[in-house]
């Protein structure tokens, strides 16, 4: 276990933030488990650090004792009790130490033992997957911790794709938090992964215009996880290999011009579809998993008769794009000028919970919300022809507002301080009191 | 409109009843609008008659005027006012017209007024589609009141299959209820549909240990239908494809050896992974369509609980199996011994709605259900290990037990007596009063 020492004046620290991203090509059956290589590429906006993100503190000192330990919000744990998270130490504490067998002169942070606190800023209610921004930002932290050459390489350097697939060890979806904007993960050739990463399609600044809406649906039972679920889609699903082989590589293609063009008609279409896709897949599979539910439909619907609807001097097909990860939490991306609608709309279909503030309700650093009128229903029915008729208040728990934002953040790097100021872990190397 | 005249001394009719059907392998999608030819083979069961029928009068006047009239559970309308209903009555009428012109001492029937008066046994508040028993019961009361040599073959006969094309331009799975026990409808590859007929794999007596528990299911909204449905999947589907060339061959195949053998854990799996897949397809359309509801998954889960769950003495993997068409209600099939469990299970889980007397929730003509015990929840608890919680009364609505039964019968025909006792027609030619 940790020891509770204050910092010797060798200790070293990094702080950093890791974003969320939420594909639009969706990730679902591995080729190799343990390198956790899949068996198709994906795609995926990054969203804001704002008031999504994973903050993570490492600290290797030669005064730690005991096991490399990591506290997950505020819980600690040695990392050797996850052979996942175990393999990512391992494989950034073996690039510190070919560092340091070139450079005799460098210190051998490679012998010492890490602690290592992490924090999502997003409540676990709101039923993001954190596992992608946490690896994400451990990843992040440990390499500016061993000050690793890929860790100064920026985003639109090799070495971001490096790092890219060593948090892909940790968990698959994670090396694409390691980039802002539009992110590729390329499923790669080779056996041993190397070829597996994330690459950049496009940074945050191209598609300023494009904005995300994530809806909080309540659920009263536990999916199946992700990792046996796609192990099950692989064994069992006939349709899941024509989905591998033909669908997606087509897929990525039509979504990179999307993205290039800013074309939001192809990639509204394209991610709809492959989120239906995605869901047909694990439906397909043998016993079936289901992680949409009736709310979840309904959204679909909604969003559906949304589109069909016109607007007065907007030509395009579509006016907003749904996707579901692997539960029924709806992420919405949008053009900026439907936000304000499609709040609307969802304000008025799916009330807001009566028991939770609202501030708690709807989370919105962009202040699109503030002062924002209640709609009359003449109003809504004029937004979206529908027959949807108002859900019980609480059935979408929780909206987040979000832009595509950039790639991880450097808080802090270099001698440890312990001074819990600009990081999460206090003089004794265990999480600071806050 | 109709005339309300008494029968003619030269008037004949036939009186048919026609059971409903329900797809193990499941037909969605048409490469002929037209002629109702399906983009791949199906096969399913005939259920029992005993409490789920069509029941049909036909009757041809030489003193009837106006048009040919369909009185549609009591409602008239005029035959010509469906495409379908005219596709299907001009065809009979052509086969009457080609007999008569090969025998001119047969009465010209073929240019006398039908009435035809039609009926189902089943609530239609059941949910479950009639167009299937529907159609089969008009083709052979037509067929009978023509007095077609196809008509007389019995169901071992290449005429019923000749029949069962006619139902088919009616509603694709009508042809398959013009048999009993196991029906596959191939697909056929002619361009005119000639070899697009259901046939028989195995009469009702091959196989009496299956039986079935139709749950029909609450559900507020009102589905796609299923022609607009799949046209849909099959121009947007991108897994469809596969499904119609690869996979539904090697099912087809699977499952009449499963019935041919009475293997009961093949045909369980094929089942439930055919009517899973069938649902898969219809997510990937776009826009995707939803038949399952909340409450249906549920039961998917009871379901494979239960299967997960060792019986004493049992060696089979499945204990009964899962289907769904285009809609919530499941239908299970399952060796009787396994009934009475199931409705222990069903009726712990899904507890009847309280404003409907019990015989009206469940349908039971086999008595199976007579001083059922209400089962304990410790029985419950021991008959399947699941996390499922009871829902609240009503999500199941309805409960109805059948048999794997025959094909359509013959109540009455010849000579019209209108005396409206073993048909449905009164003396006047329209619904007998009751």
């Amino acid at each position: 276990m940790a020891t509770t020492a204050m910092p010797s004046a060798a200790a070293y620290e990094a702080t950093v933030t890791a974003p969320v991203n939420i594909a639009v090509i969706k990730y679902w059956g591995k080729r190799d488990e343990s390198l956790i290589l899949p068996t198709n590429s994906s795609l995926s906006a990054t969203l804001s650090q704002d008031i999504l993100h994973s903050k993570t503190t490492a600290r290797a000192d030669p005064n730690f004792t005991g096991a490399d330990t990591l506290w997950l919000n505020g819980t600690p744990e040695p990392m050797s009790a996850s052979k996942r998270l175990a393999n990512v130490v391992n494989a950034l504490r073996a690039k510190r130490a070919a560092l340091e067998a070139s450079d005799s002169l460098l210190p051998k942070m490679s012998k010492w033992i890490v602690h290592v606190v992490s924090e999502n800023n997003f409540p676990t209610a709101a039923g993001l997957a954190s596992s992608a921004s946490g690896f994400a930002a451990l990843v992040f932290a440990l390499a500016n911790l061993y000050q690793l050459p890929e860790a100064k390489d920026g985003e639109a350097g090799a070495g971001r794709s490096t790092l890219s697939a060593l948090a892909r060890l940790g968990s698959g979806s994670a090396c694409r938090s390691l980039f802002g904007g539009f992110v590729a993960w390329e499923m790669g050739t080779h056996a041993d992964g190397r070829d597996s990463v994330a690459v950049p399609v496009a940074p945050a600044s191209h598609w300023t215009d494009l904005e995300a809406l994530v809806l909080v649906v309540h659920d009263g039972r536990k999916g199946v996880s992700s990792t046996s679920g796609m192990q099950t889609t692989v064994q069992t699903s006939a349709l899941a290999q024509e989905r591998f082989k033909s669908v997606v590589p087509q897929r990525m293609f039509d979504m990179k011009q999307a993205i290039l063009r800013k074309d939001f008609d192809q990639f509204a279409e394209t991610t709809m579809m492959d989120s239906n896709q995605f869901h047909a897949i694990c439906l397909d599979t043998f016993p079936p998993i289901f992680y949409l539910n009736d709310v979840s439909r309904a959204i679909i619907q909604l969003v559906t008769d949304f589109n069909a609807t016109p607007v007065a001097g907007y030509t395009g097909k579509y006016k907003v794009a749904y996707t579901y990860d692997a539960g029924p939490n709806a992420v919405l991306y949008l053009p900026r000028q439907f936000v304000r609608p499609v709040l609307a709309l969802i304000q008025h279909y799916f009330p807001a919970p009566t028991d939770v503030p609202a501030a708690d309700y709807f989370a919105d650093p962009y202040k699109v919300g503030v002062n924002y009128p209640a709609p009359s229903s003449t109003n809504v029915a004029e937004l979206a022809k529908t027959k949807l008729t108002p859900h019980a208040p609480g059935a979408i728990k929780r909206i987040l507002h979000a832009k595509i934002g950039d790639g991880p953040r450097v808080v802090y790097a270099g001698p440890a301080t312990g001074a819990g100021e600009t990081g999460l872990m206090g003089k004794d190397g265990t999480p600071a009191k806050k």
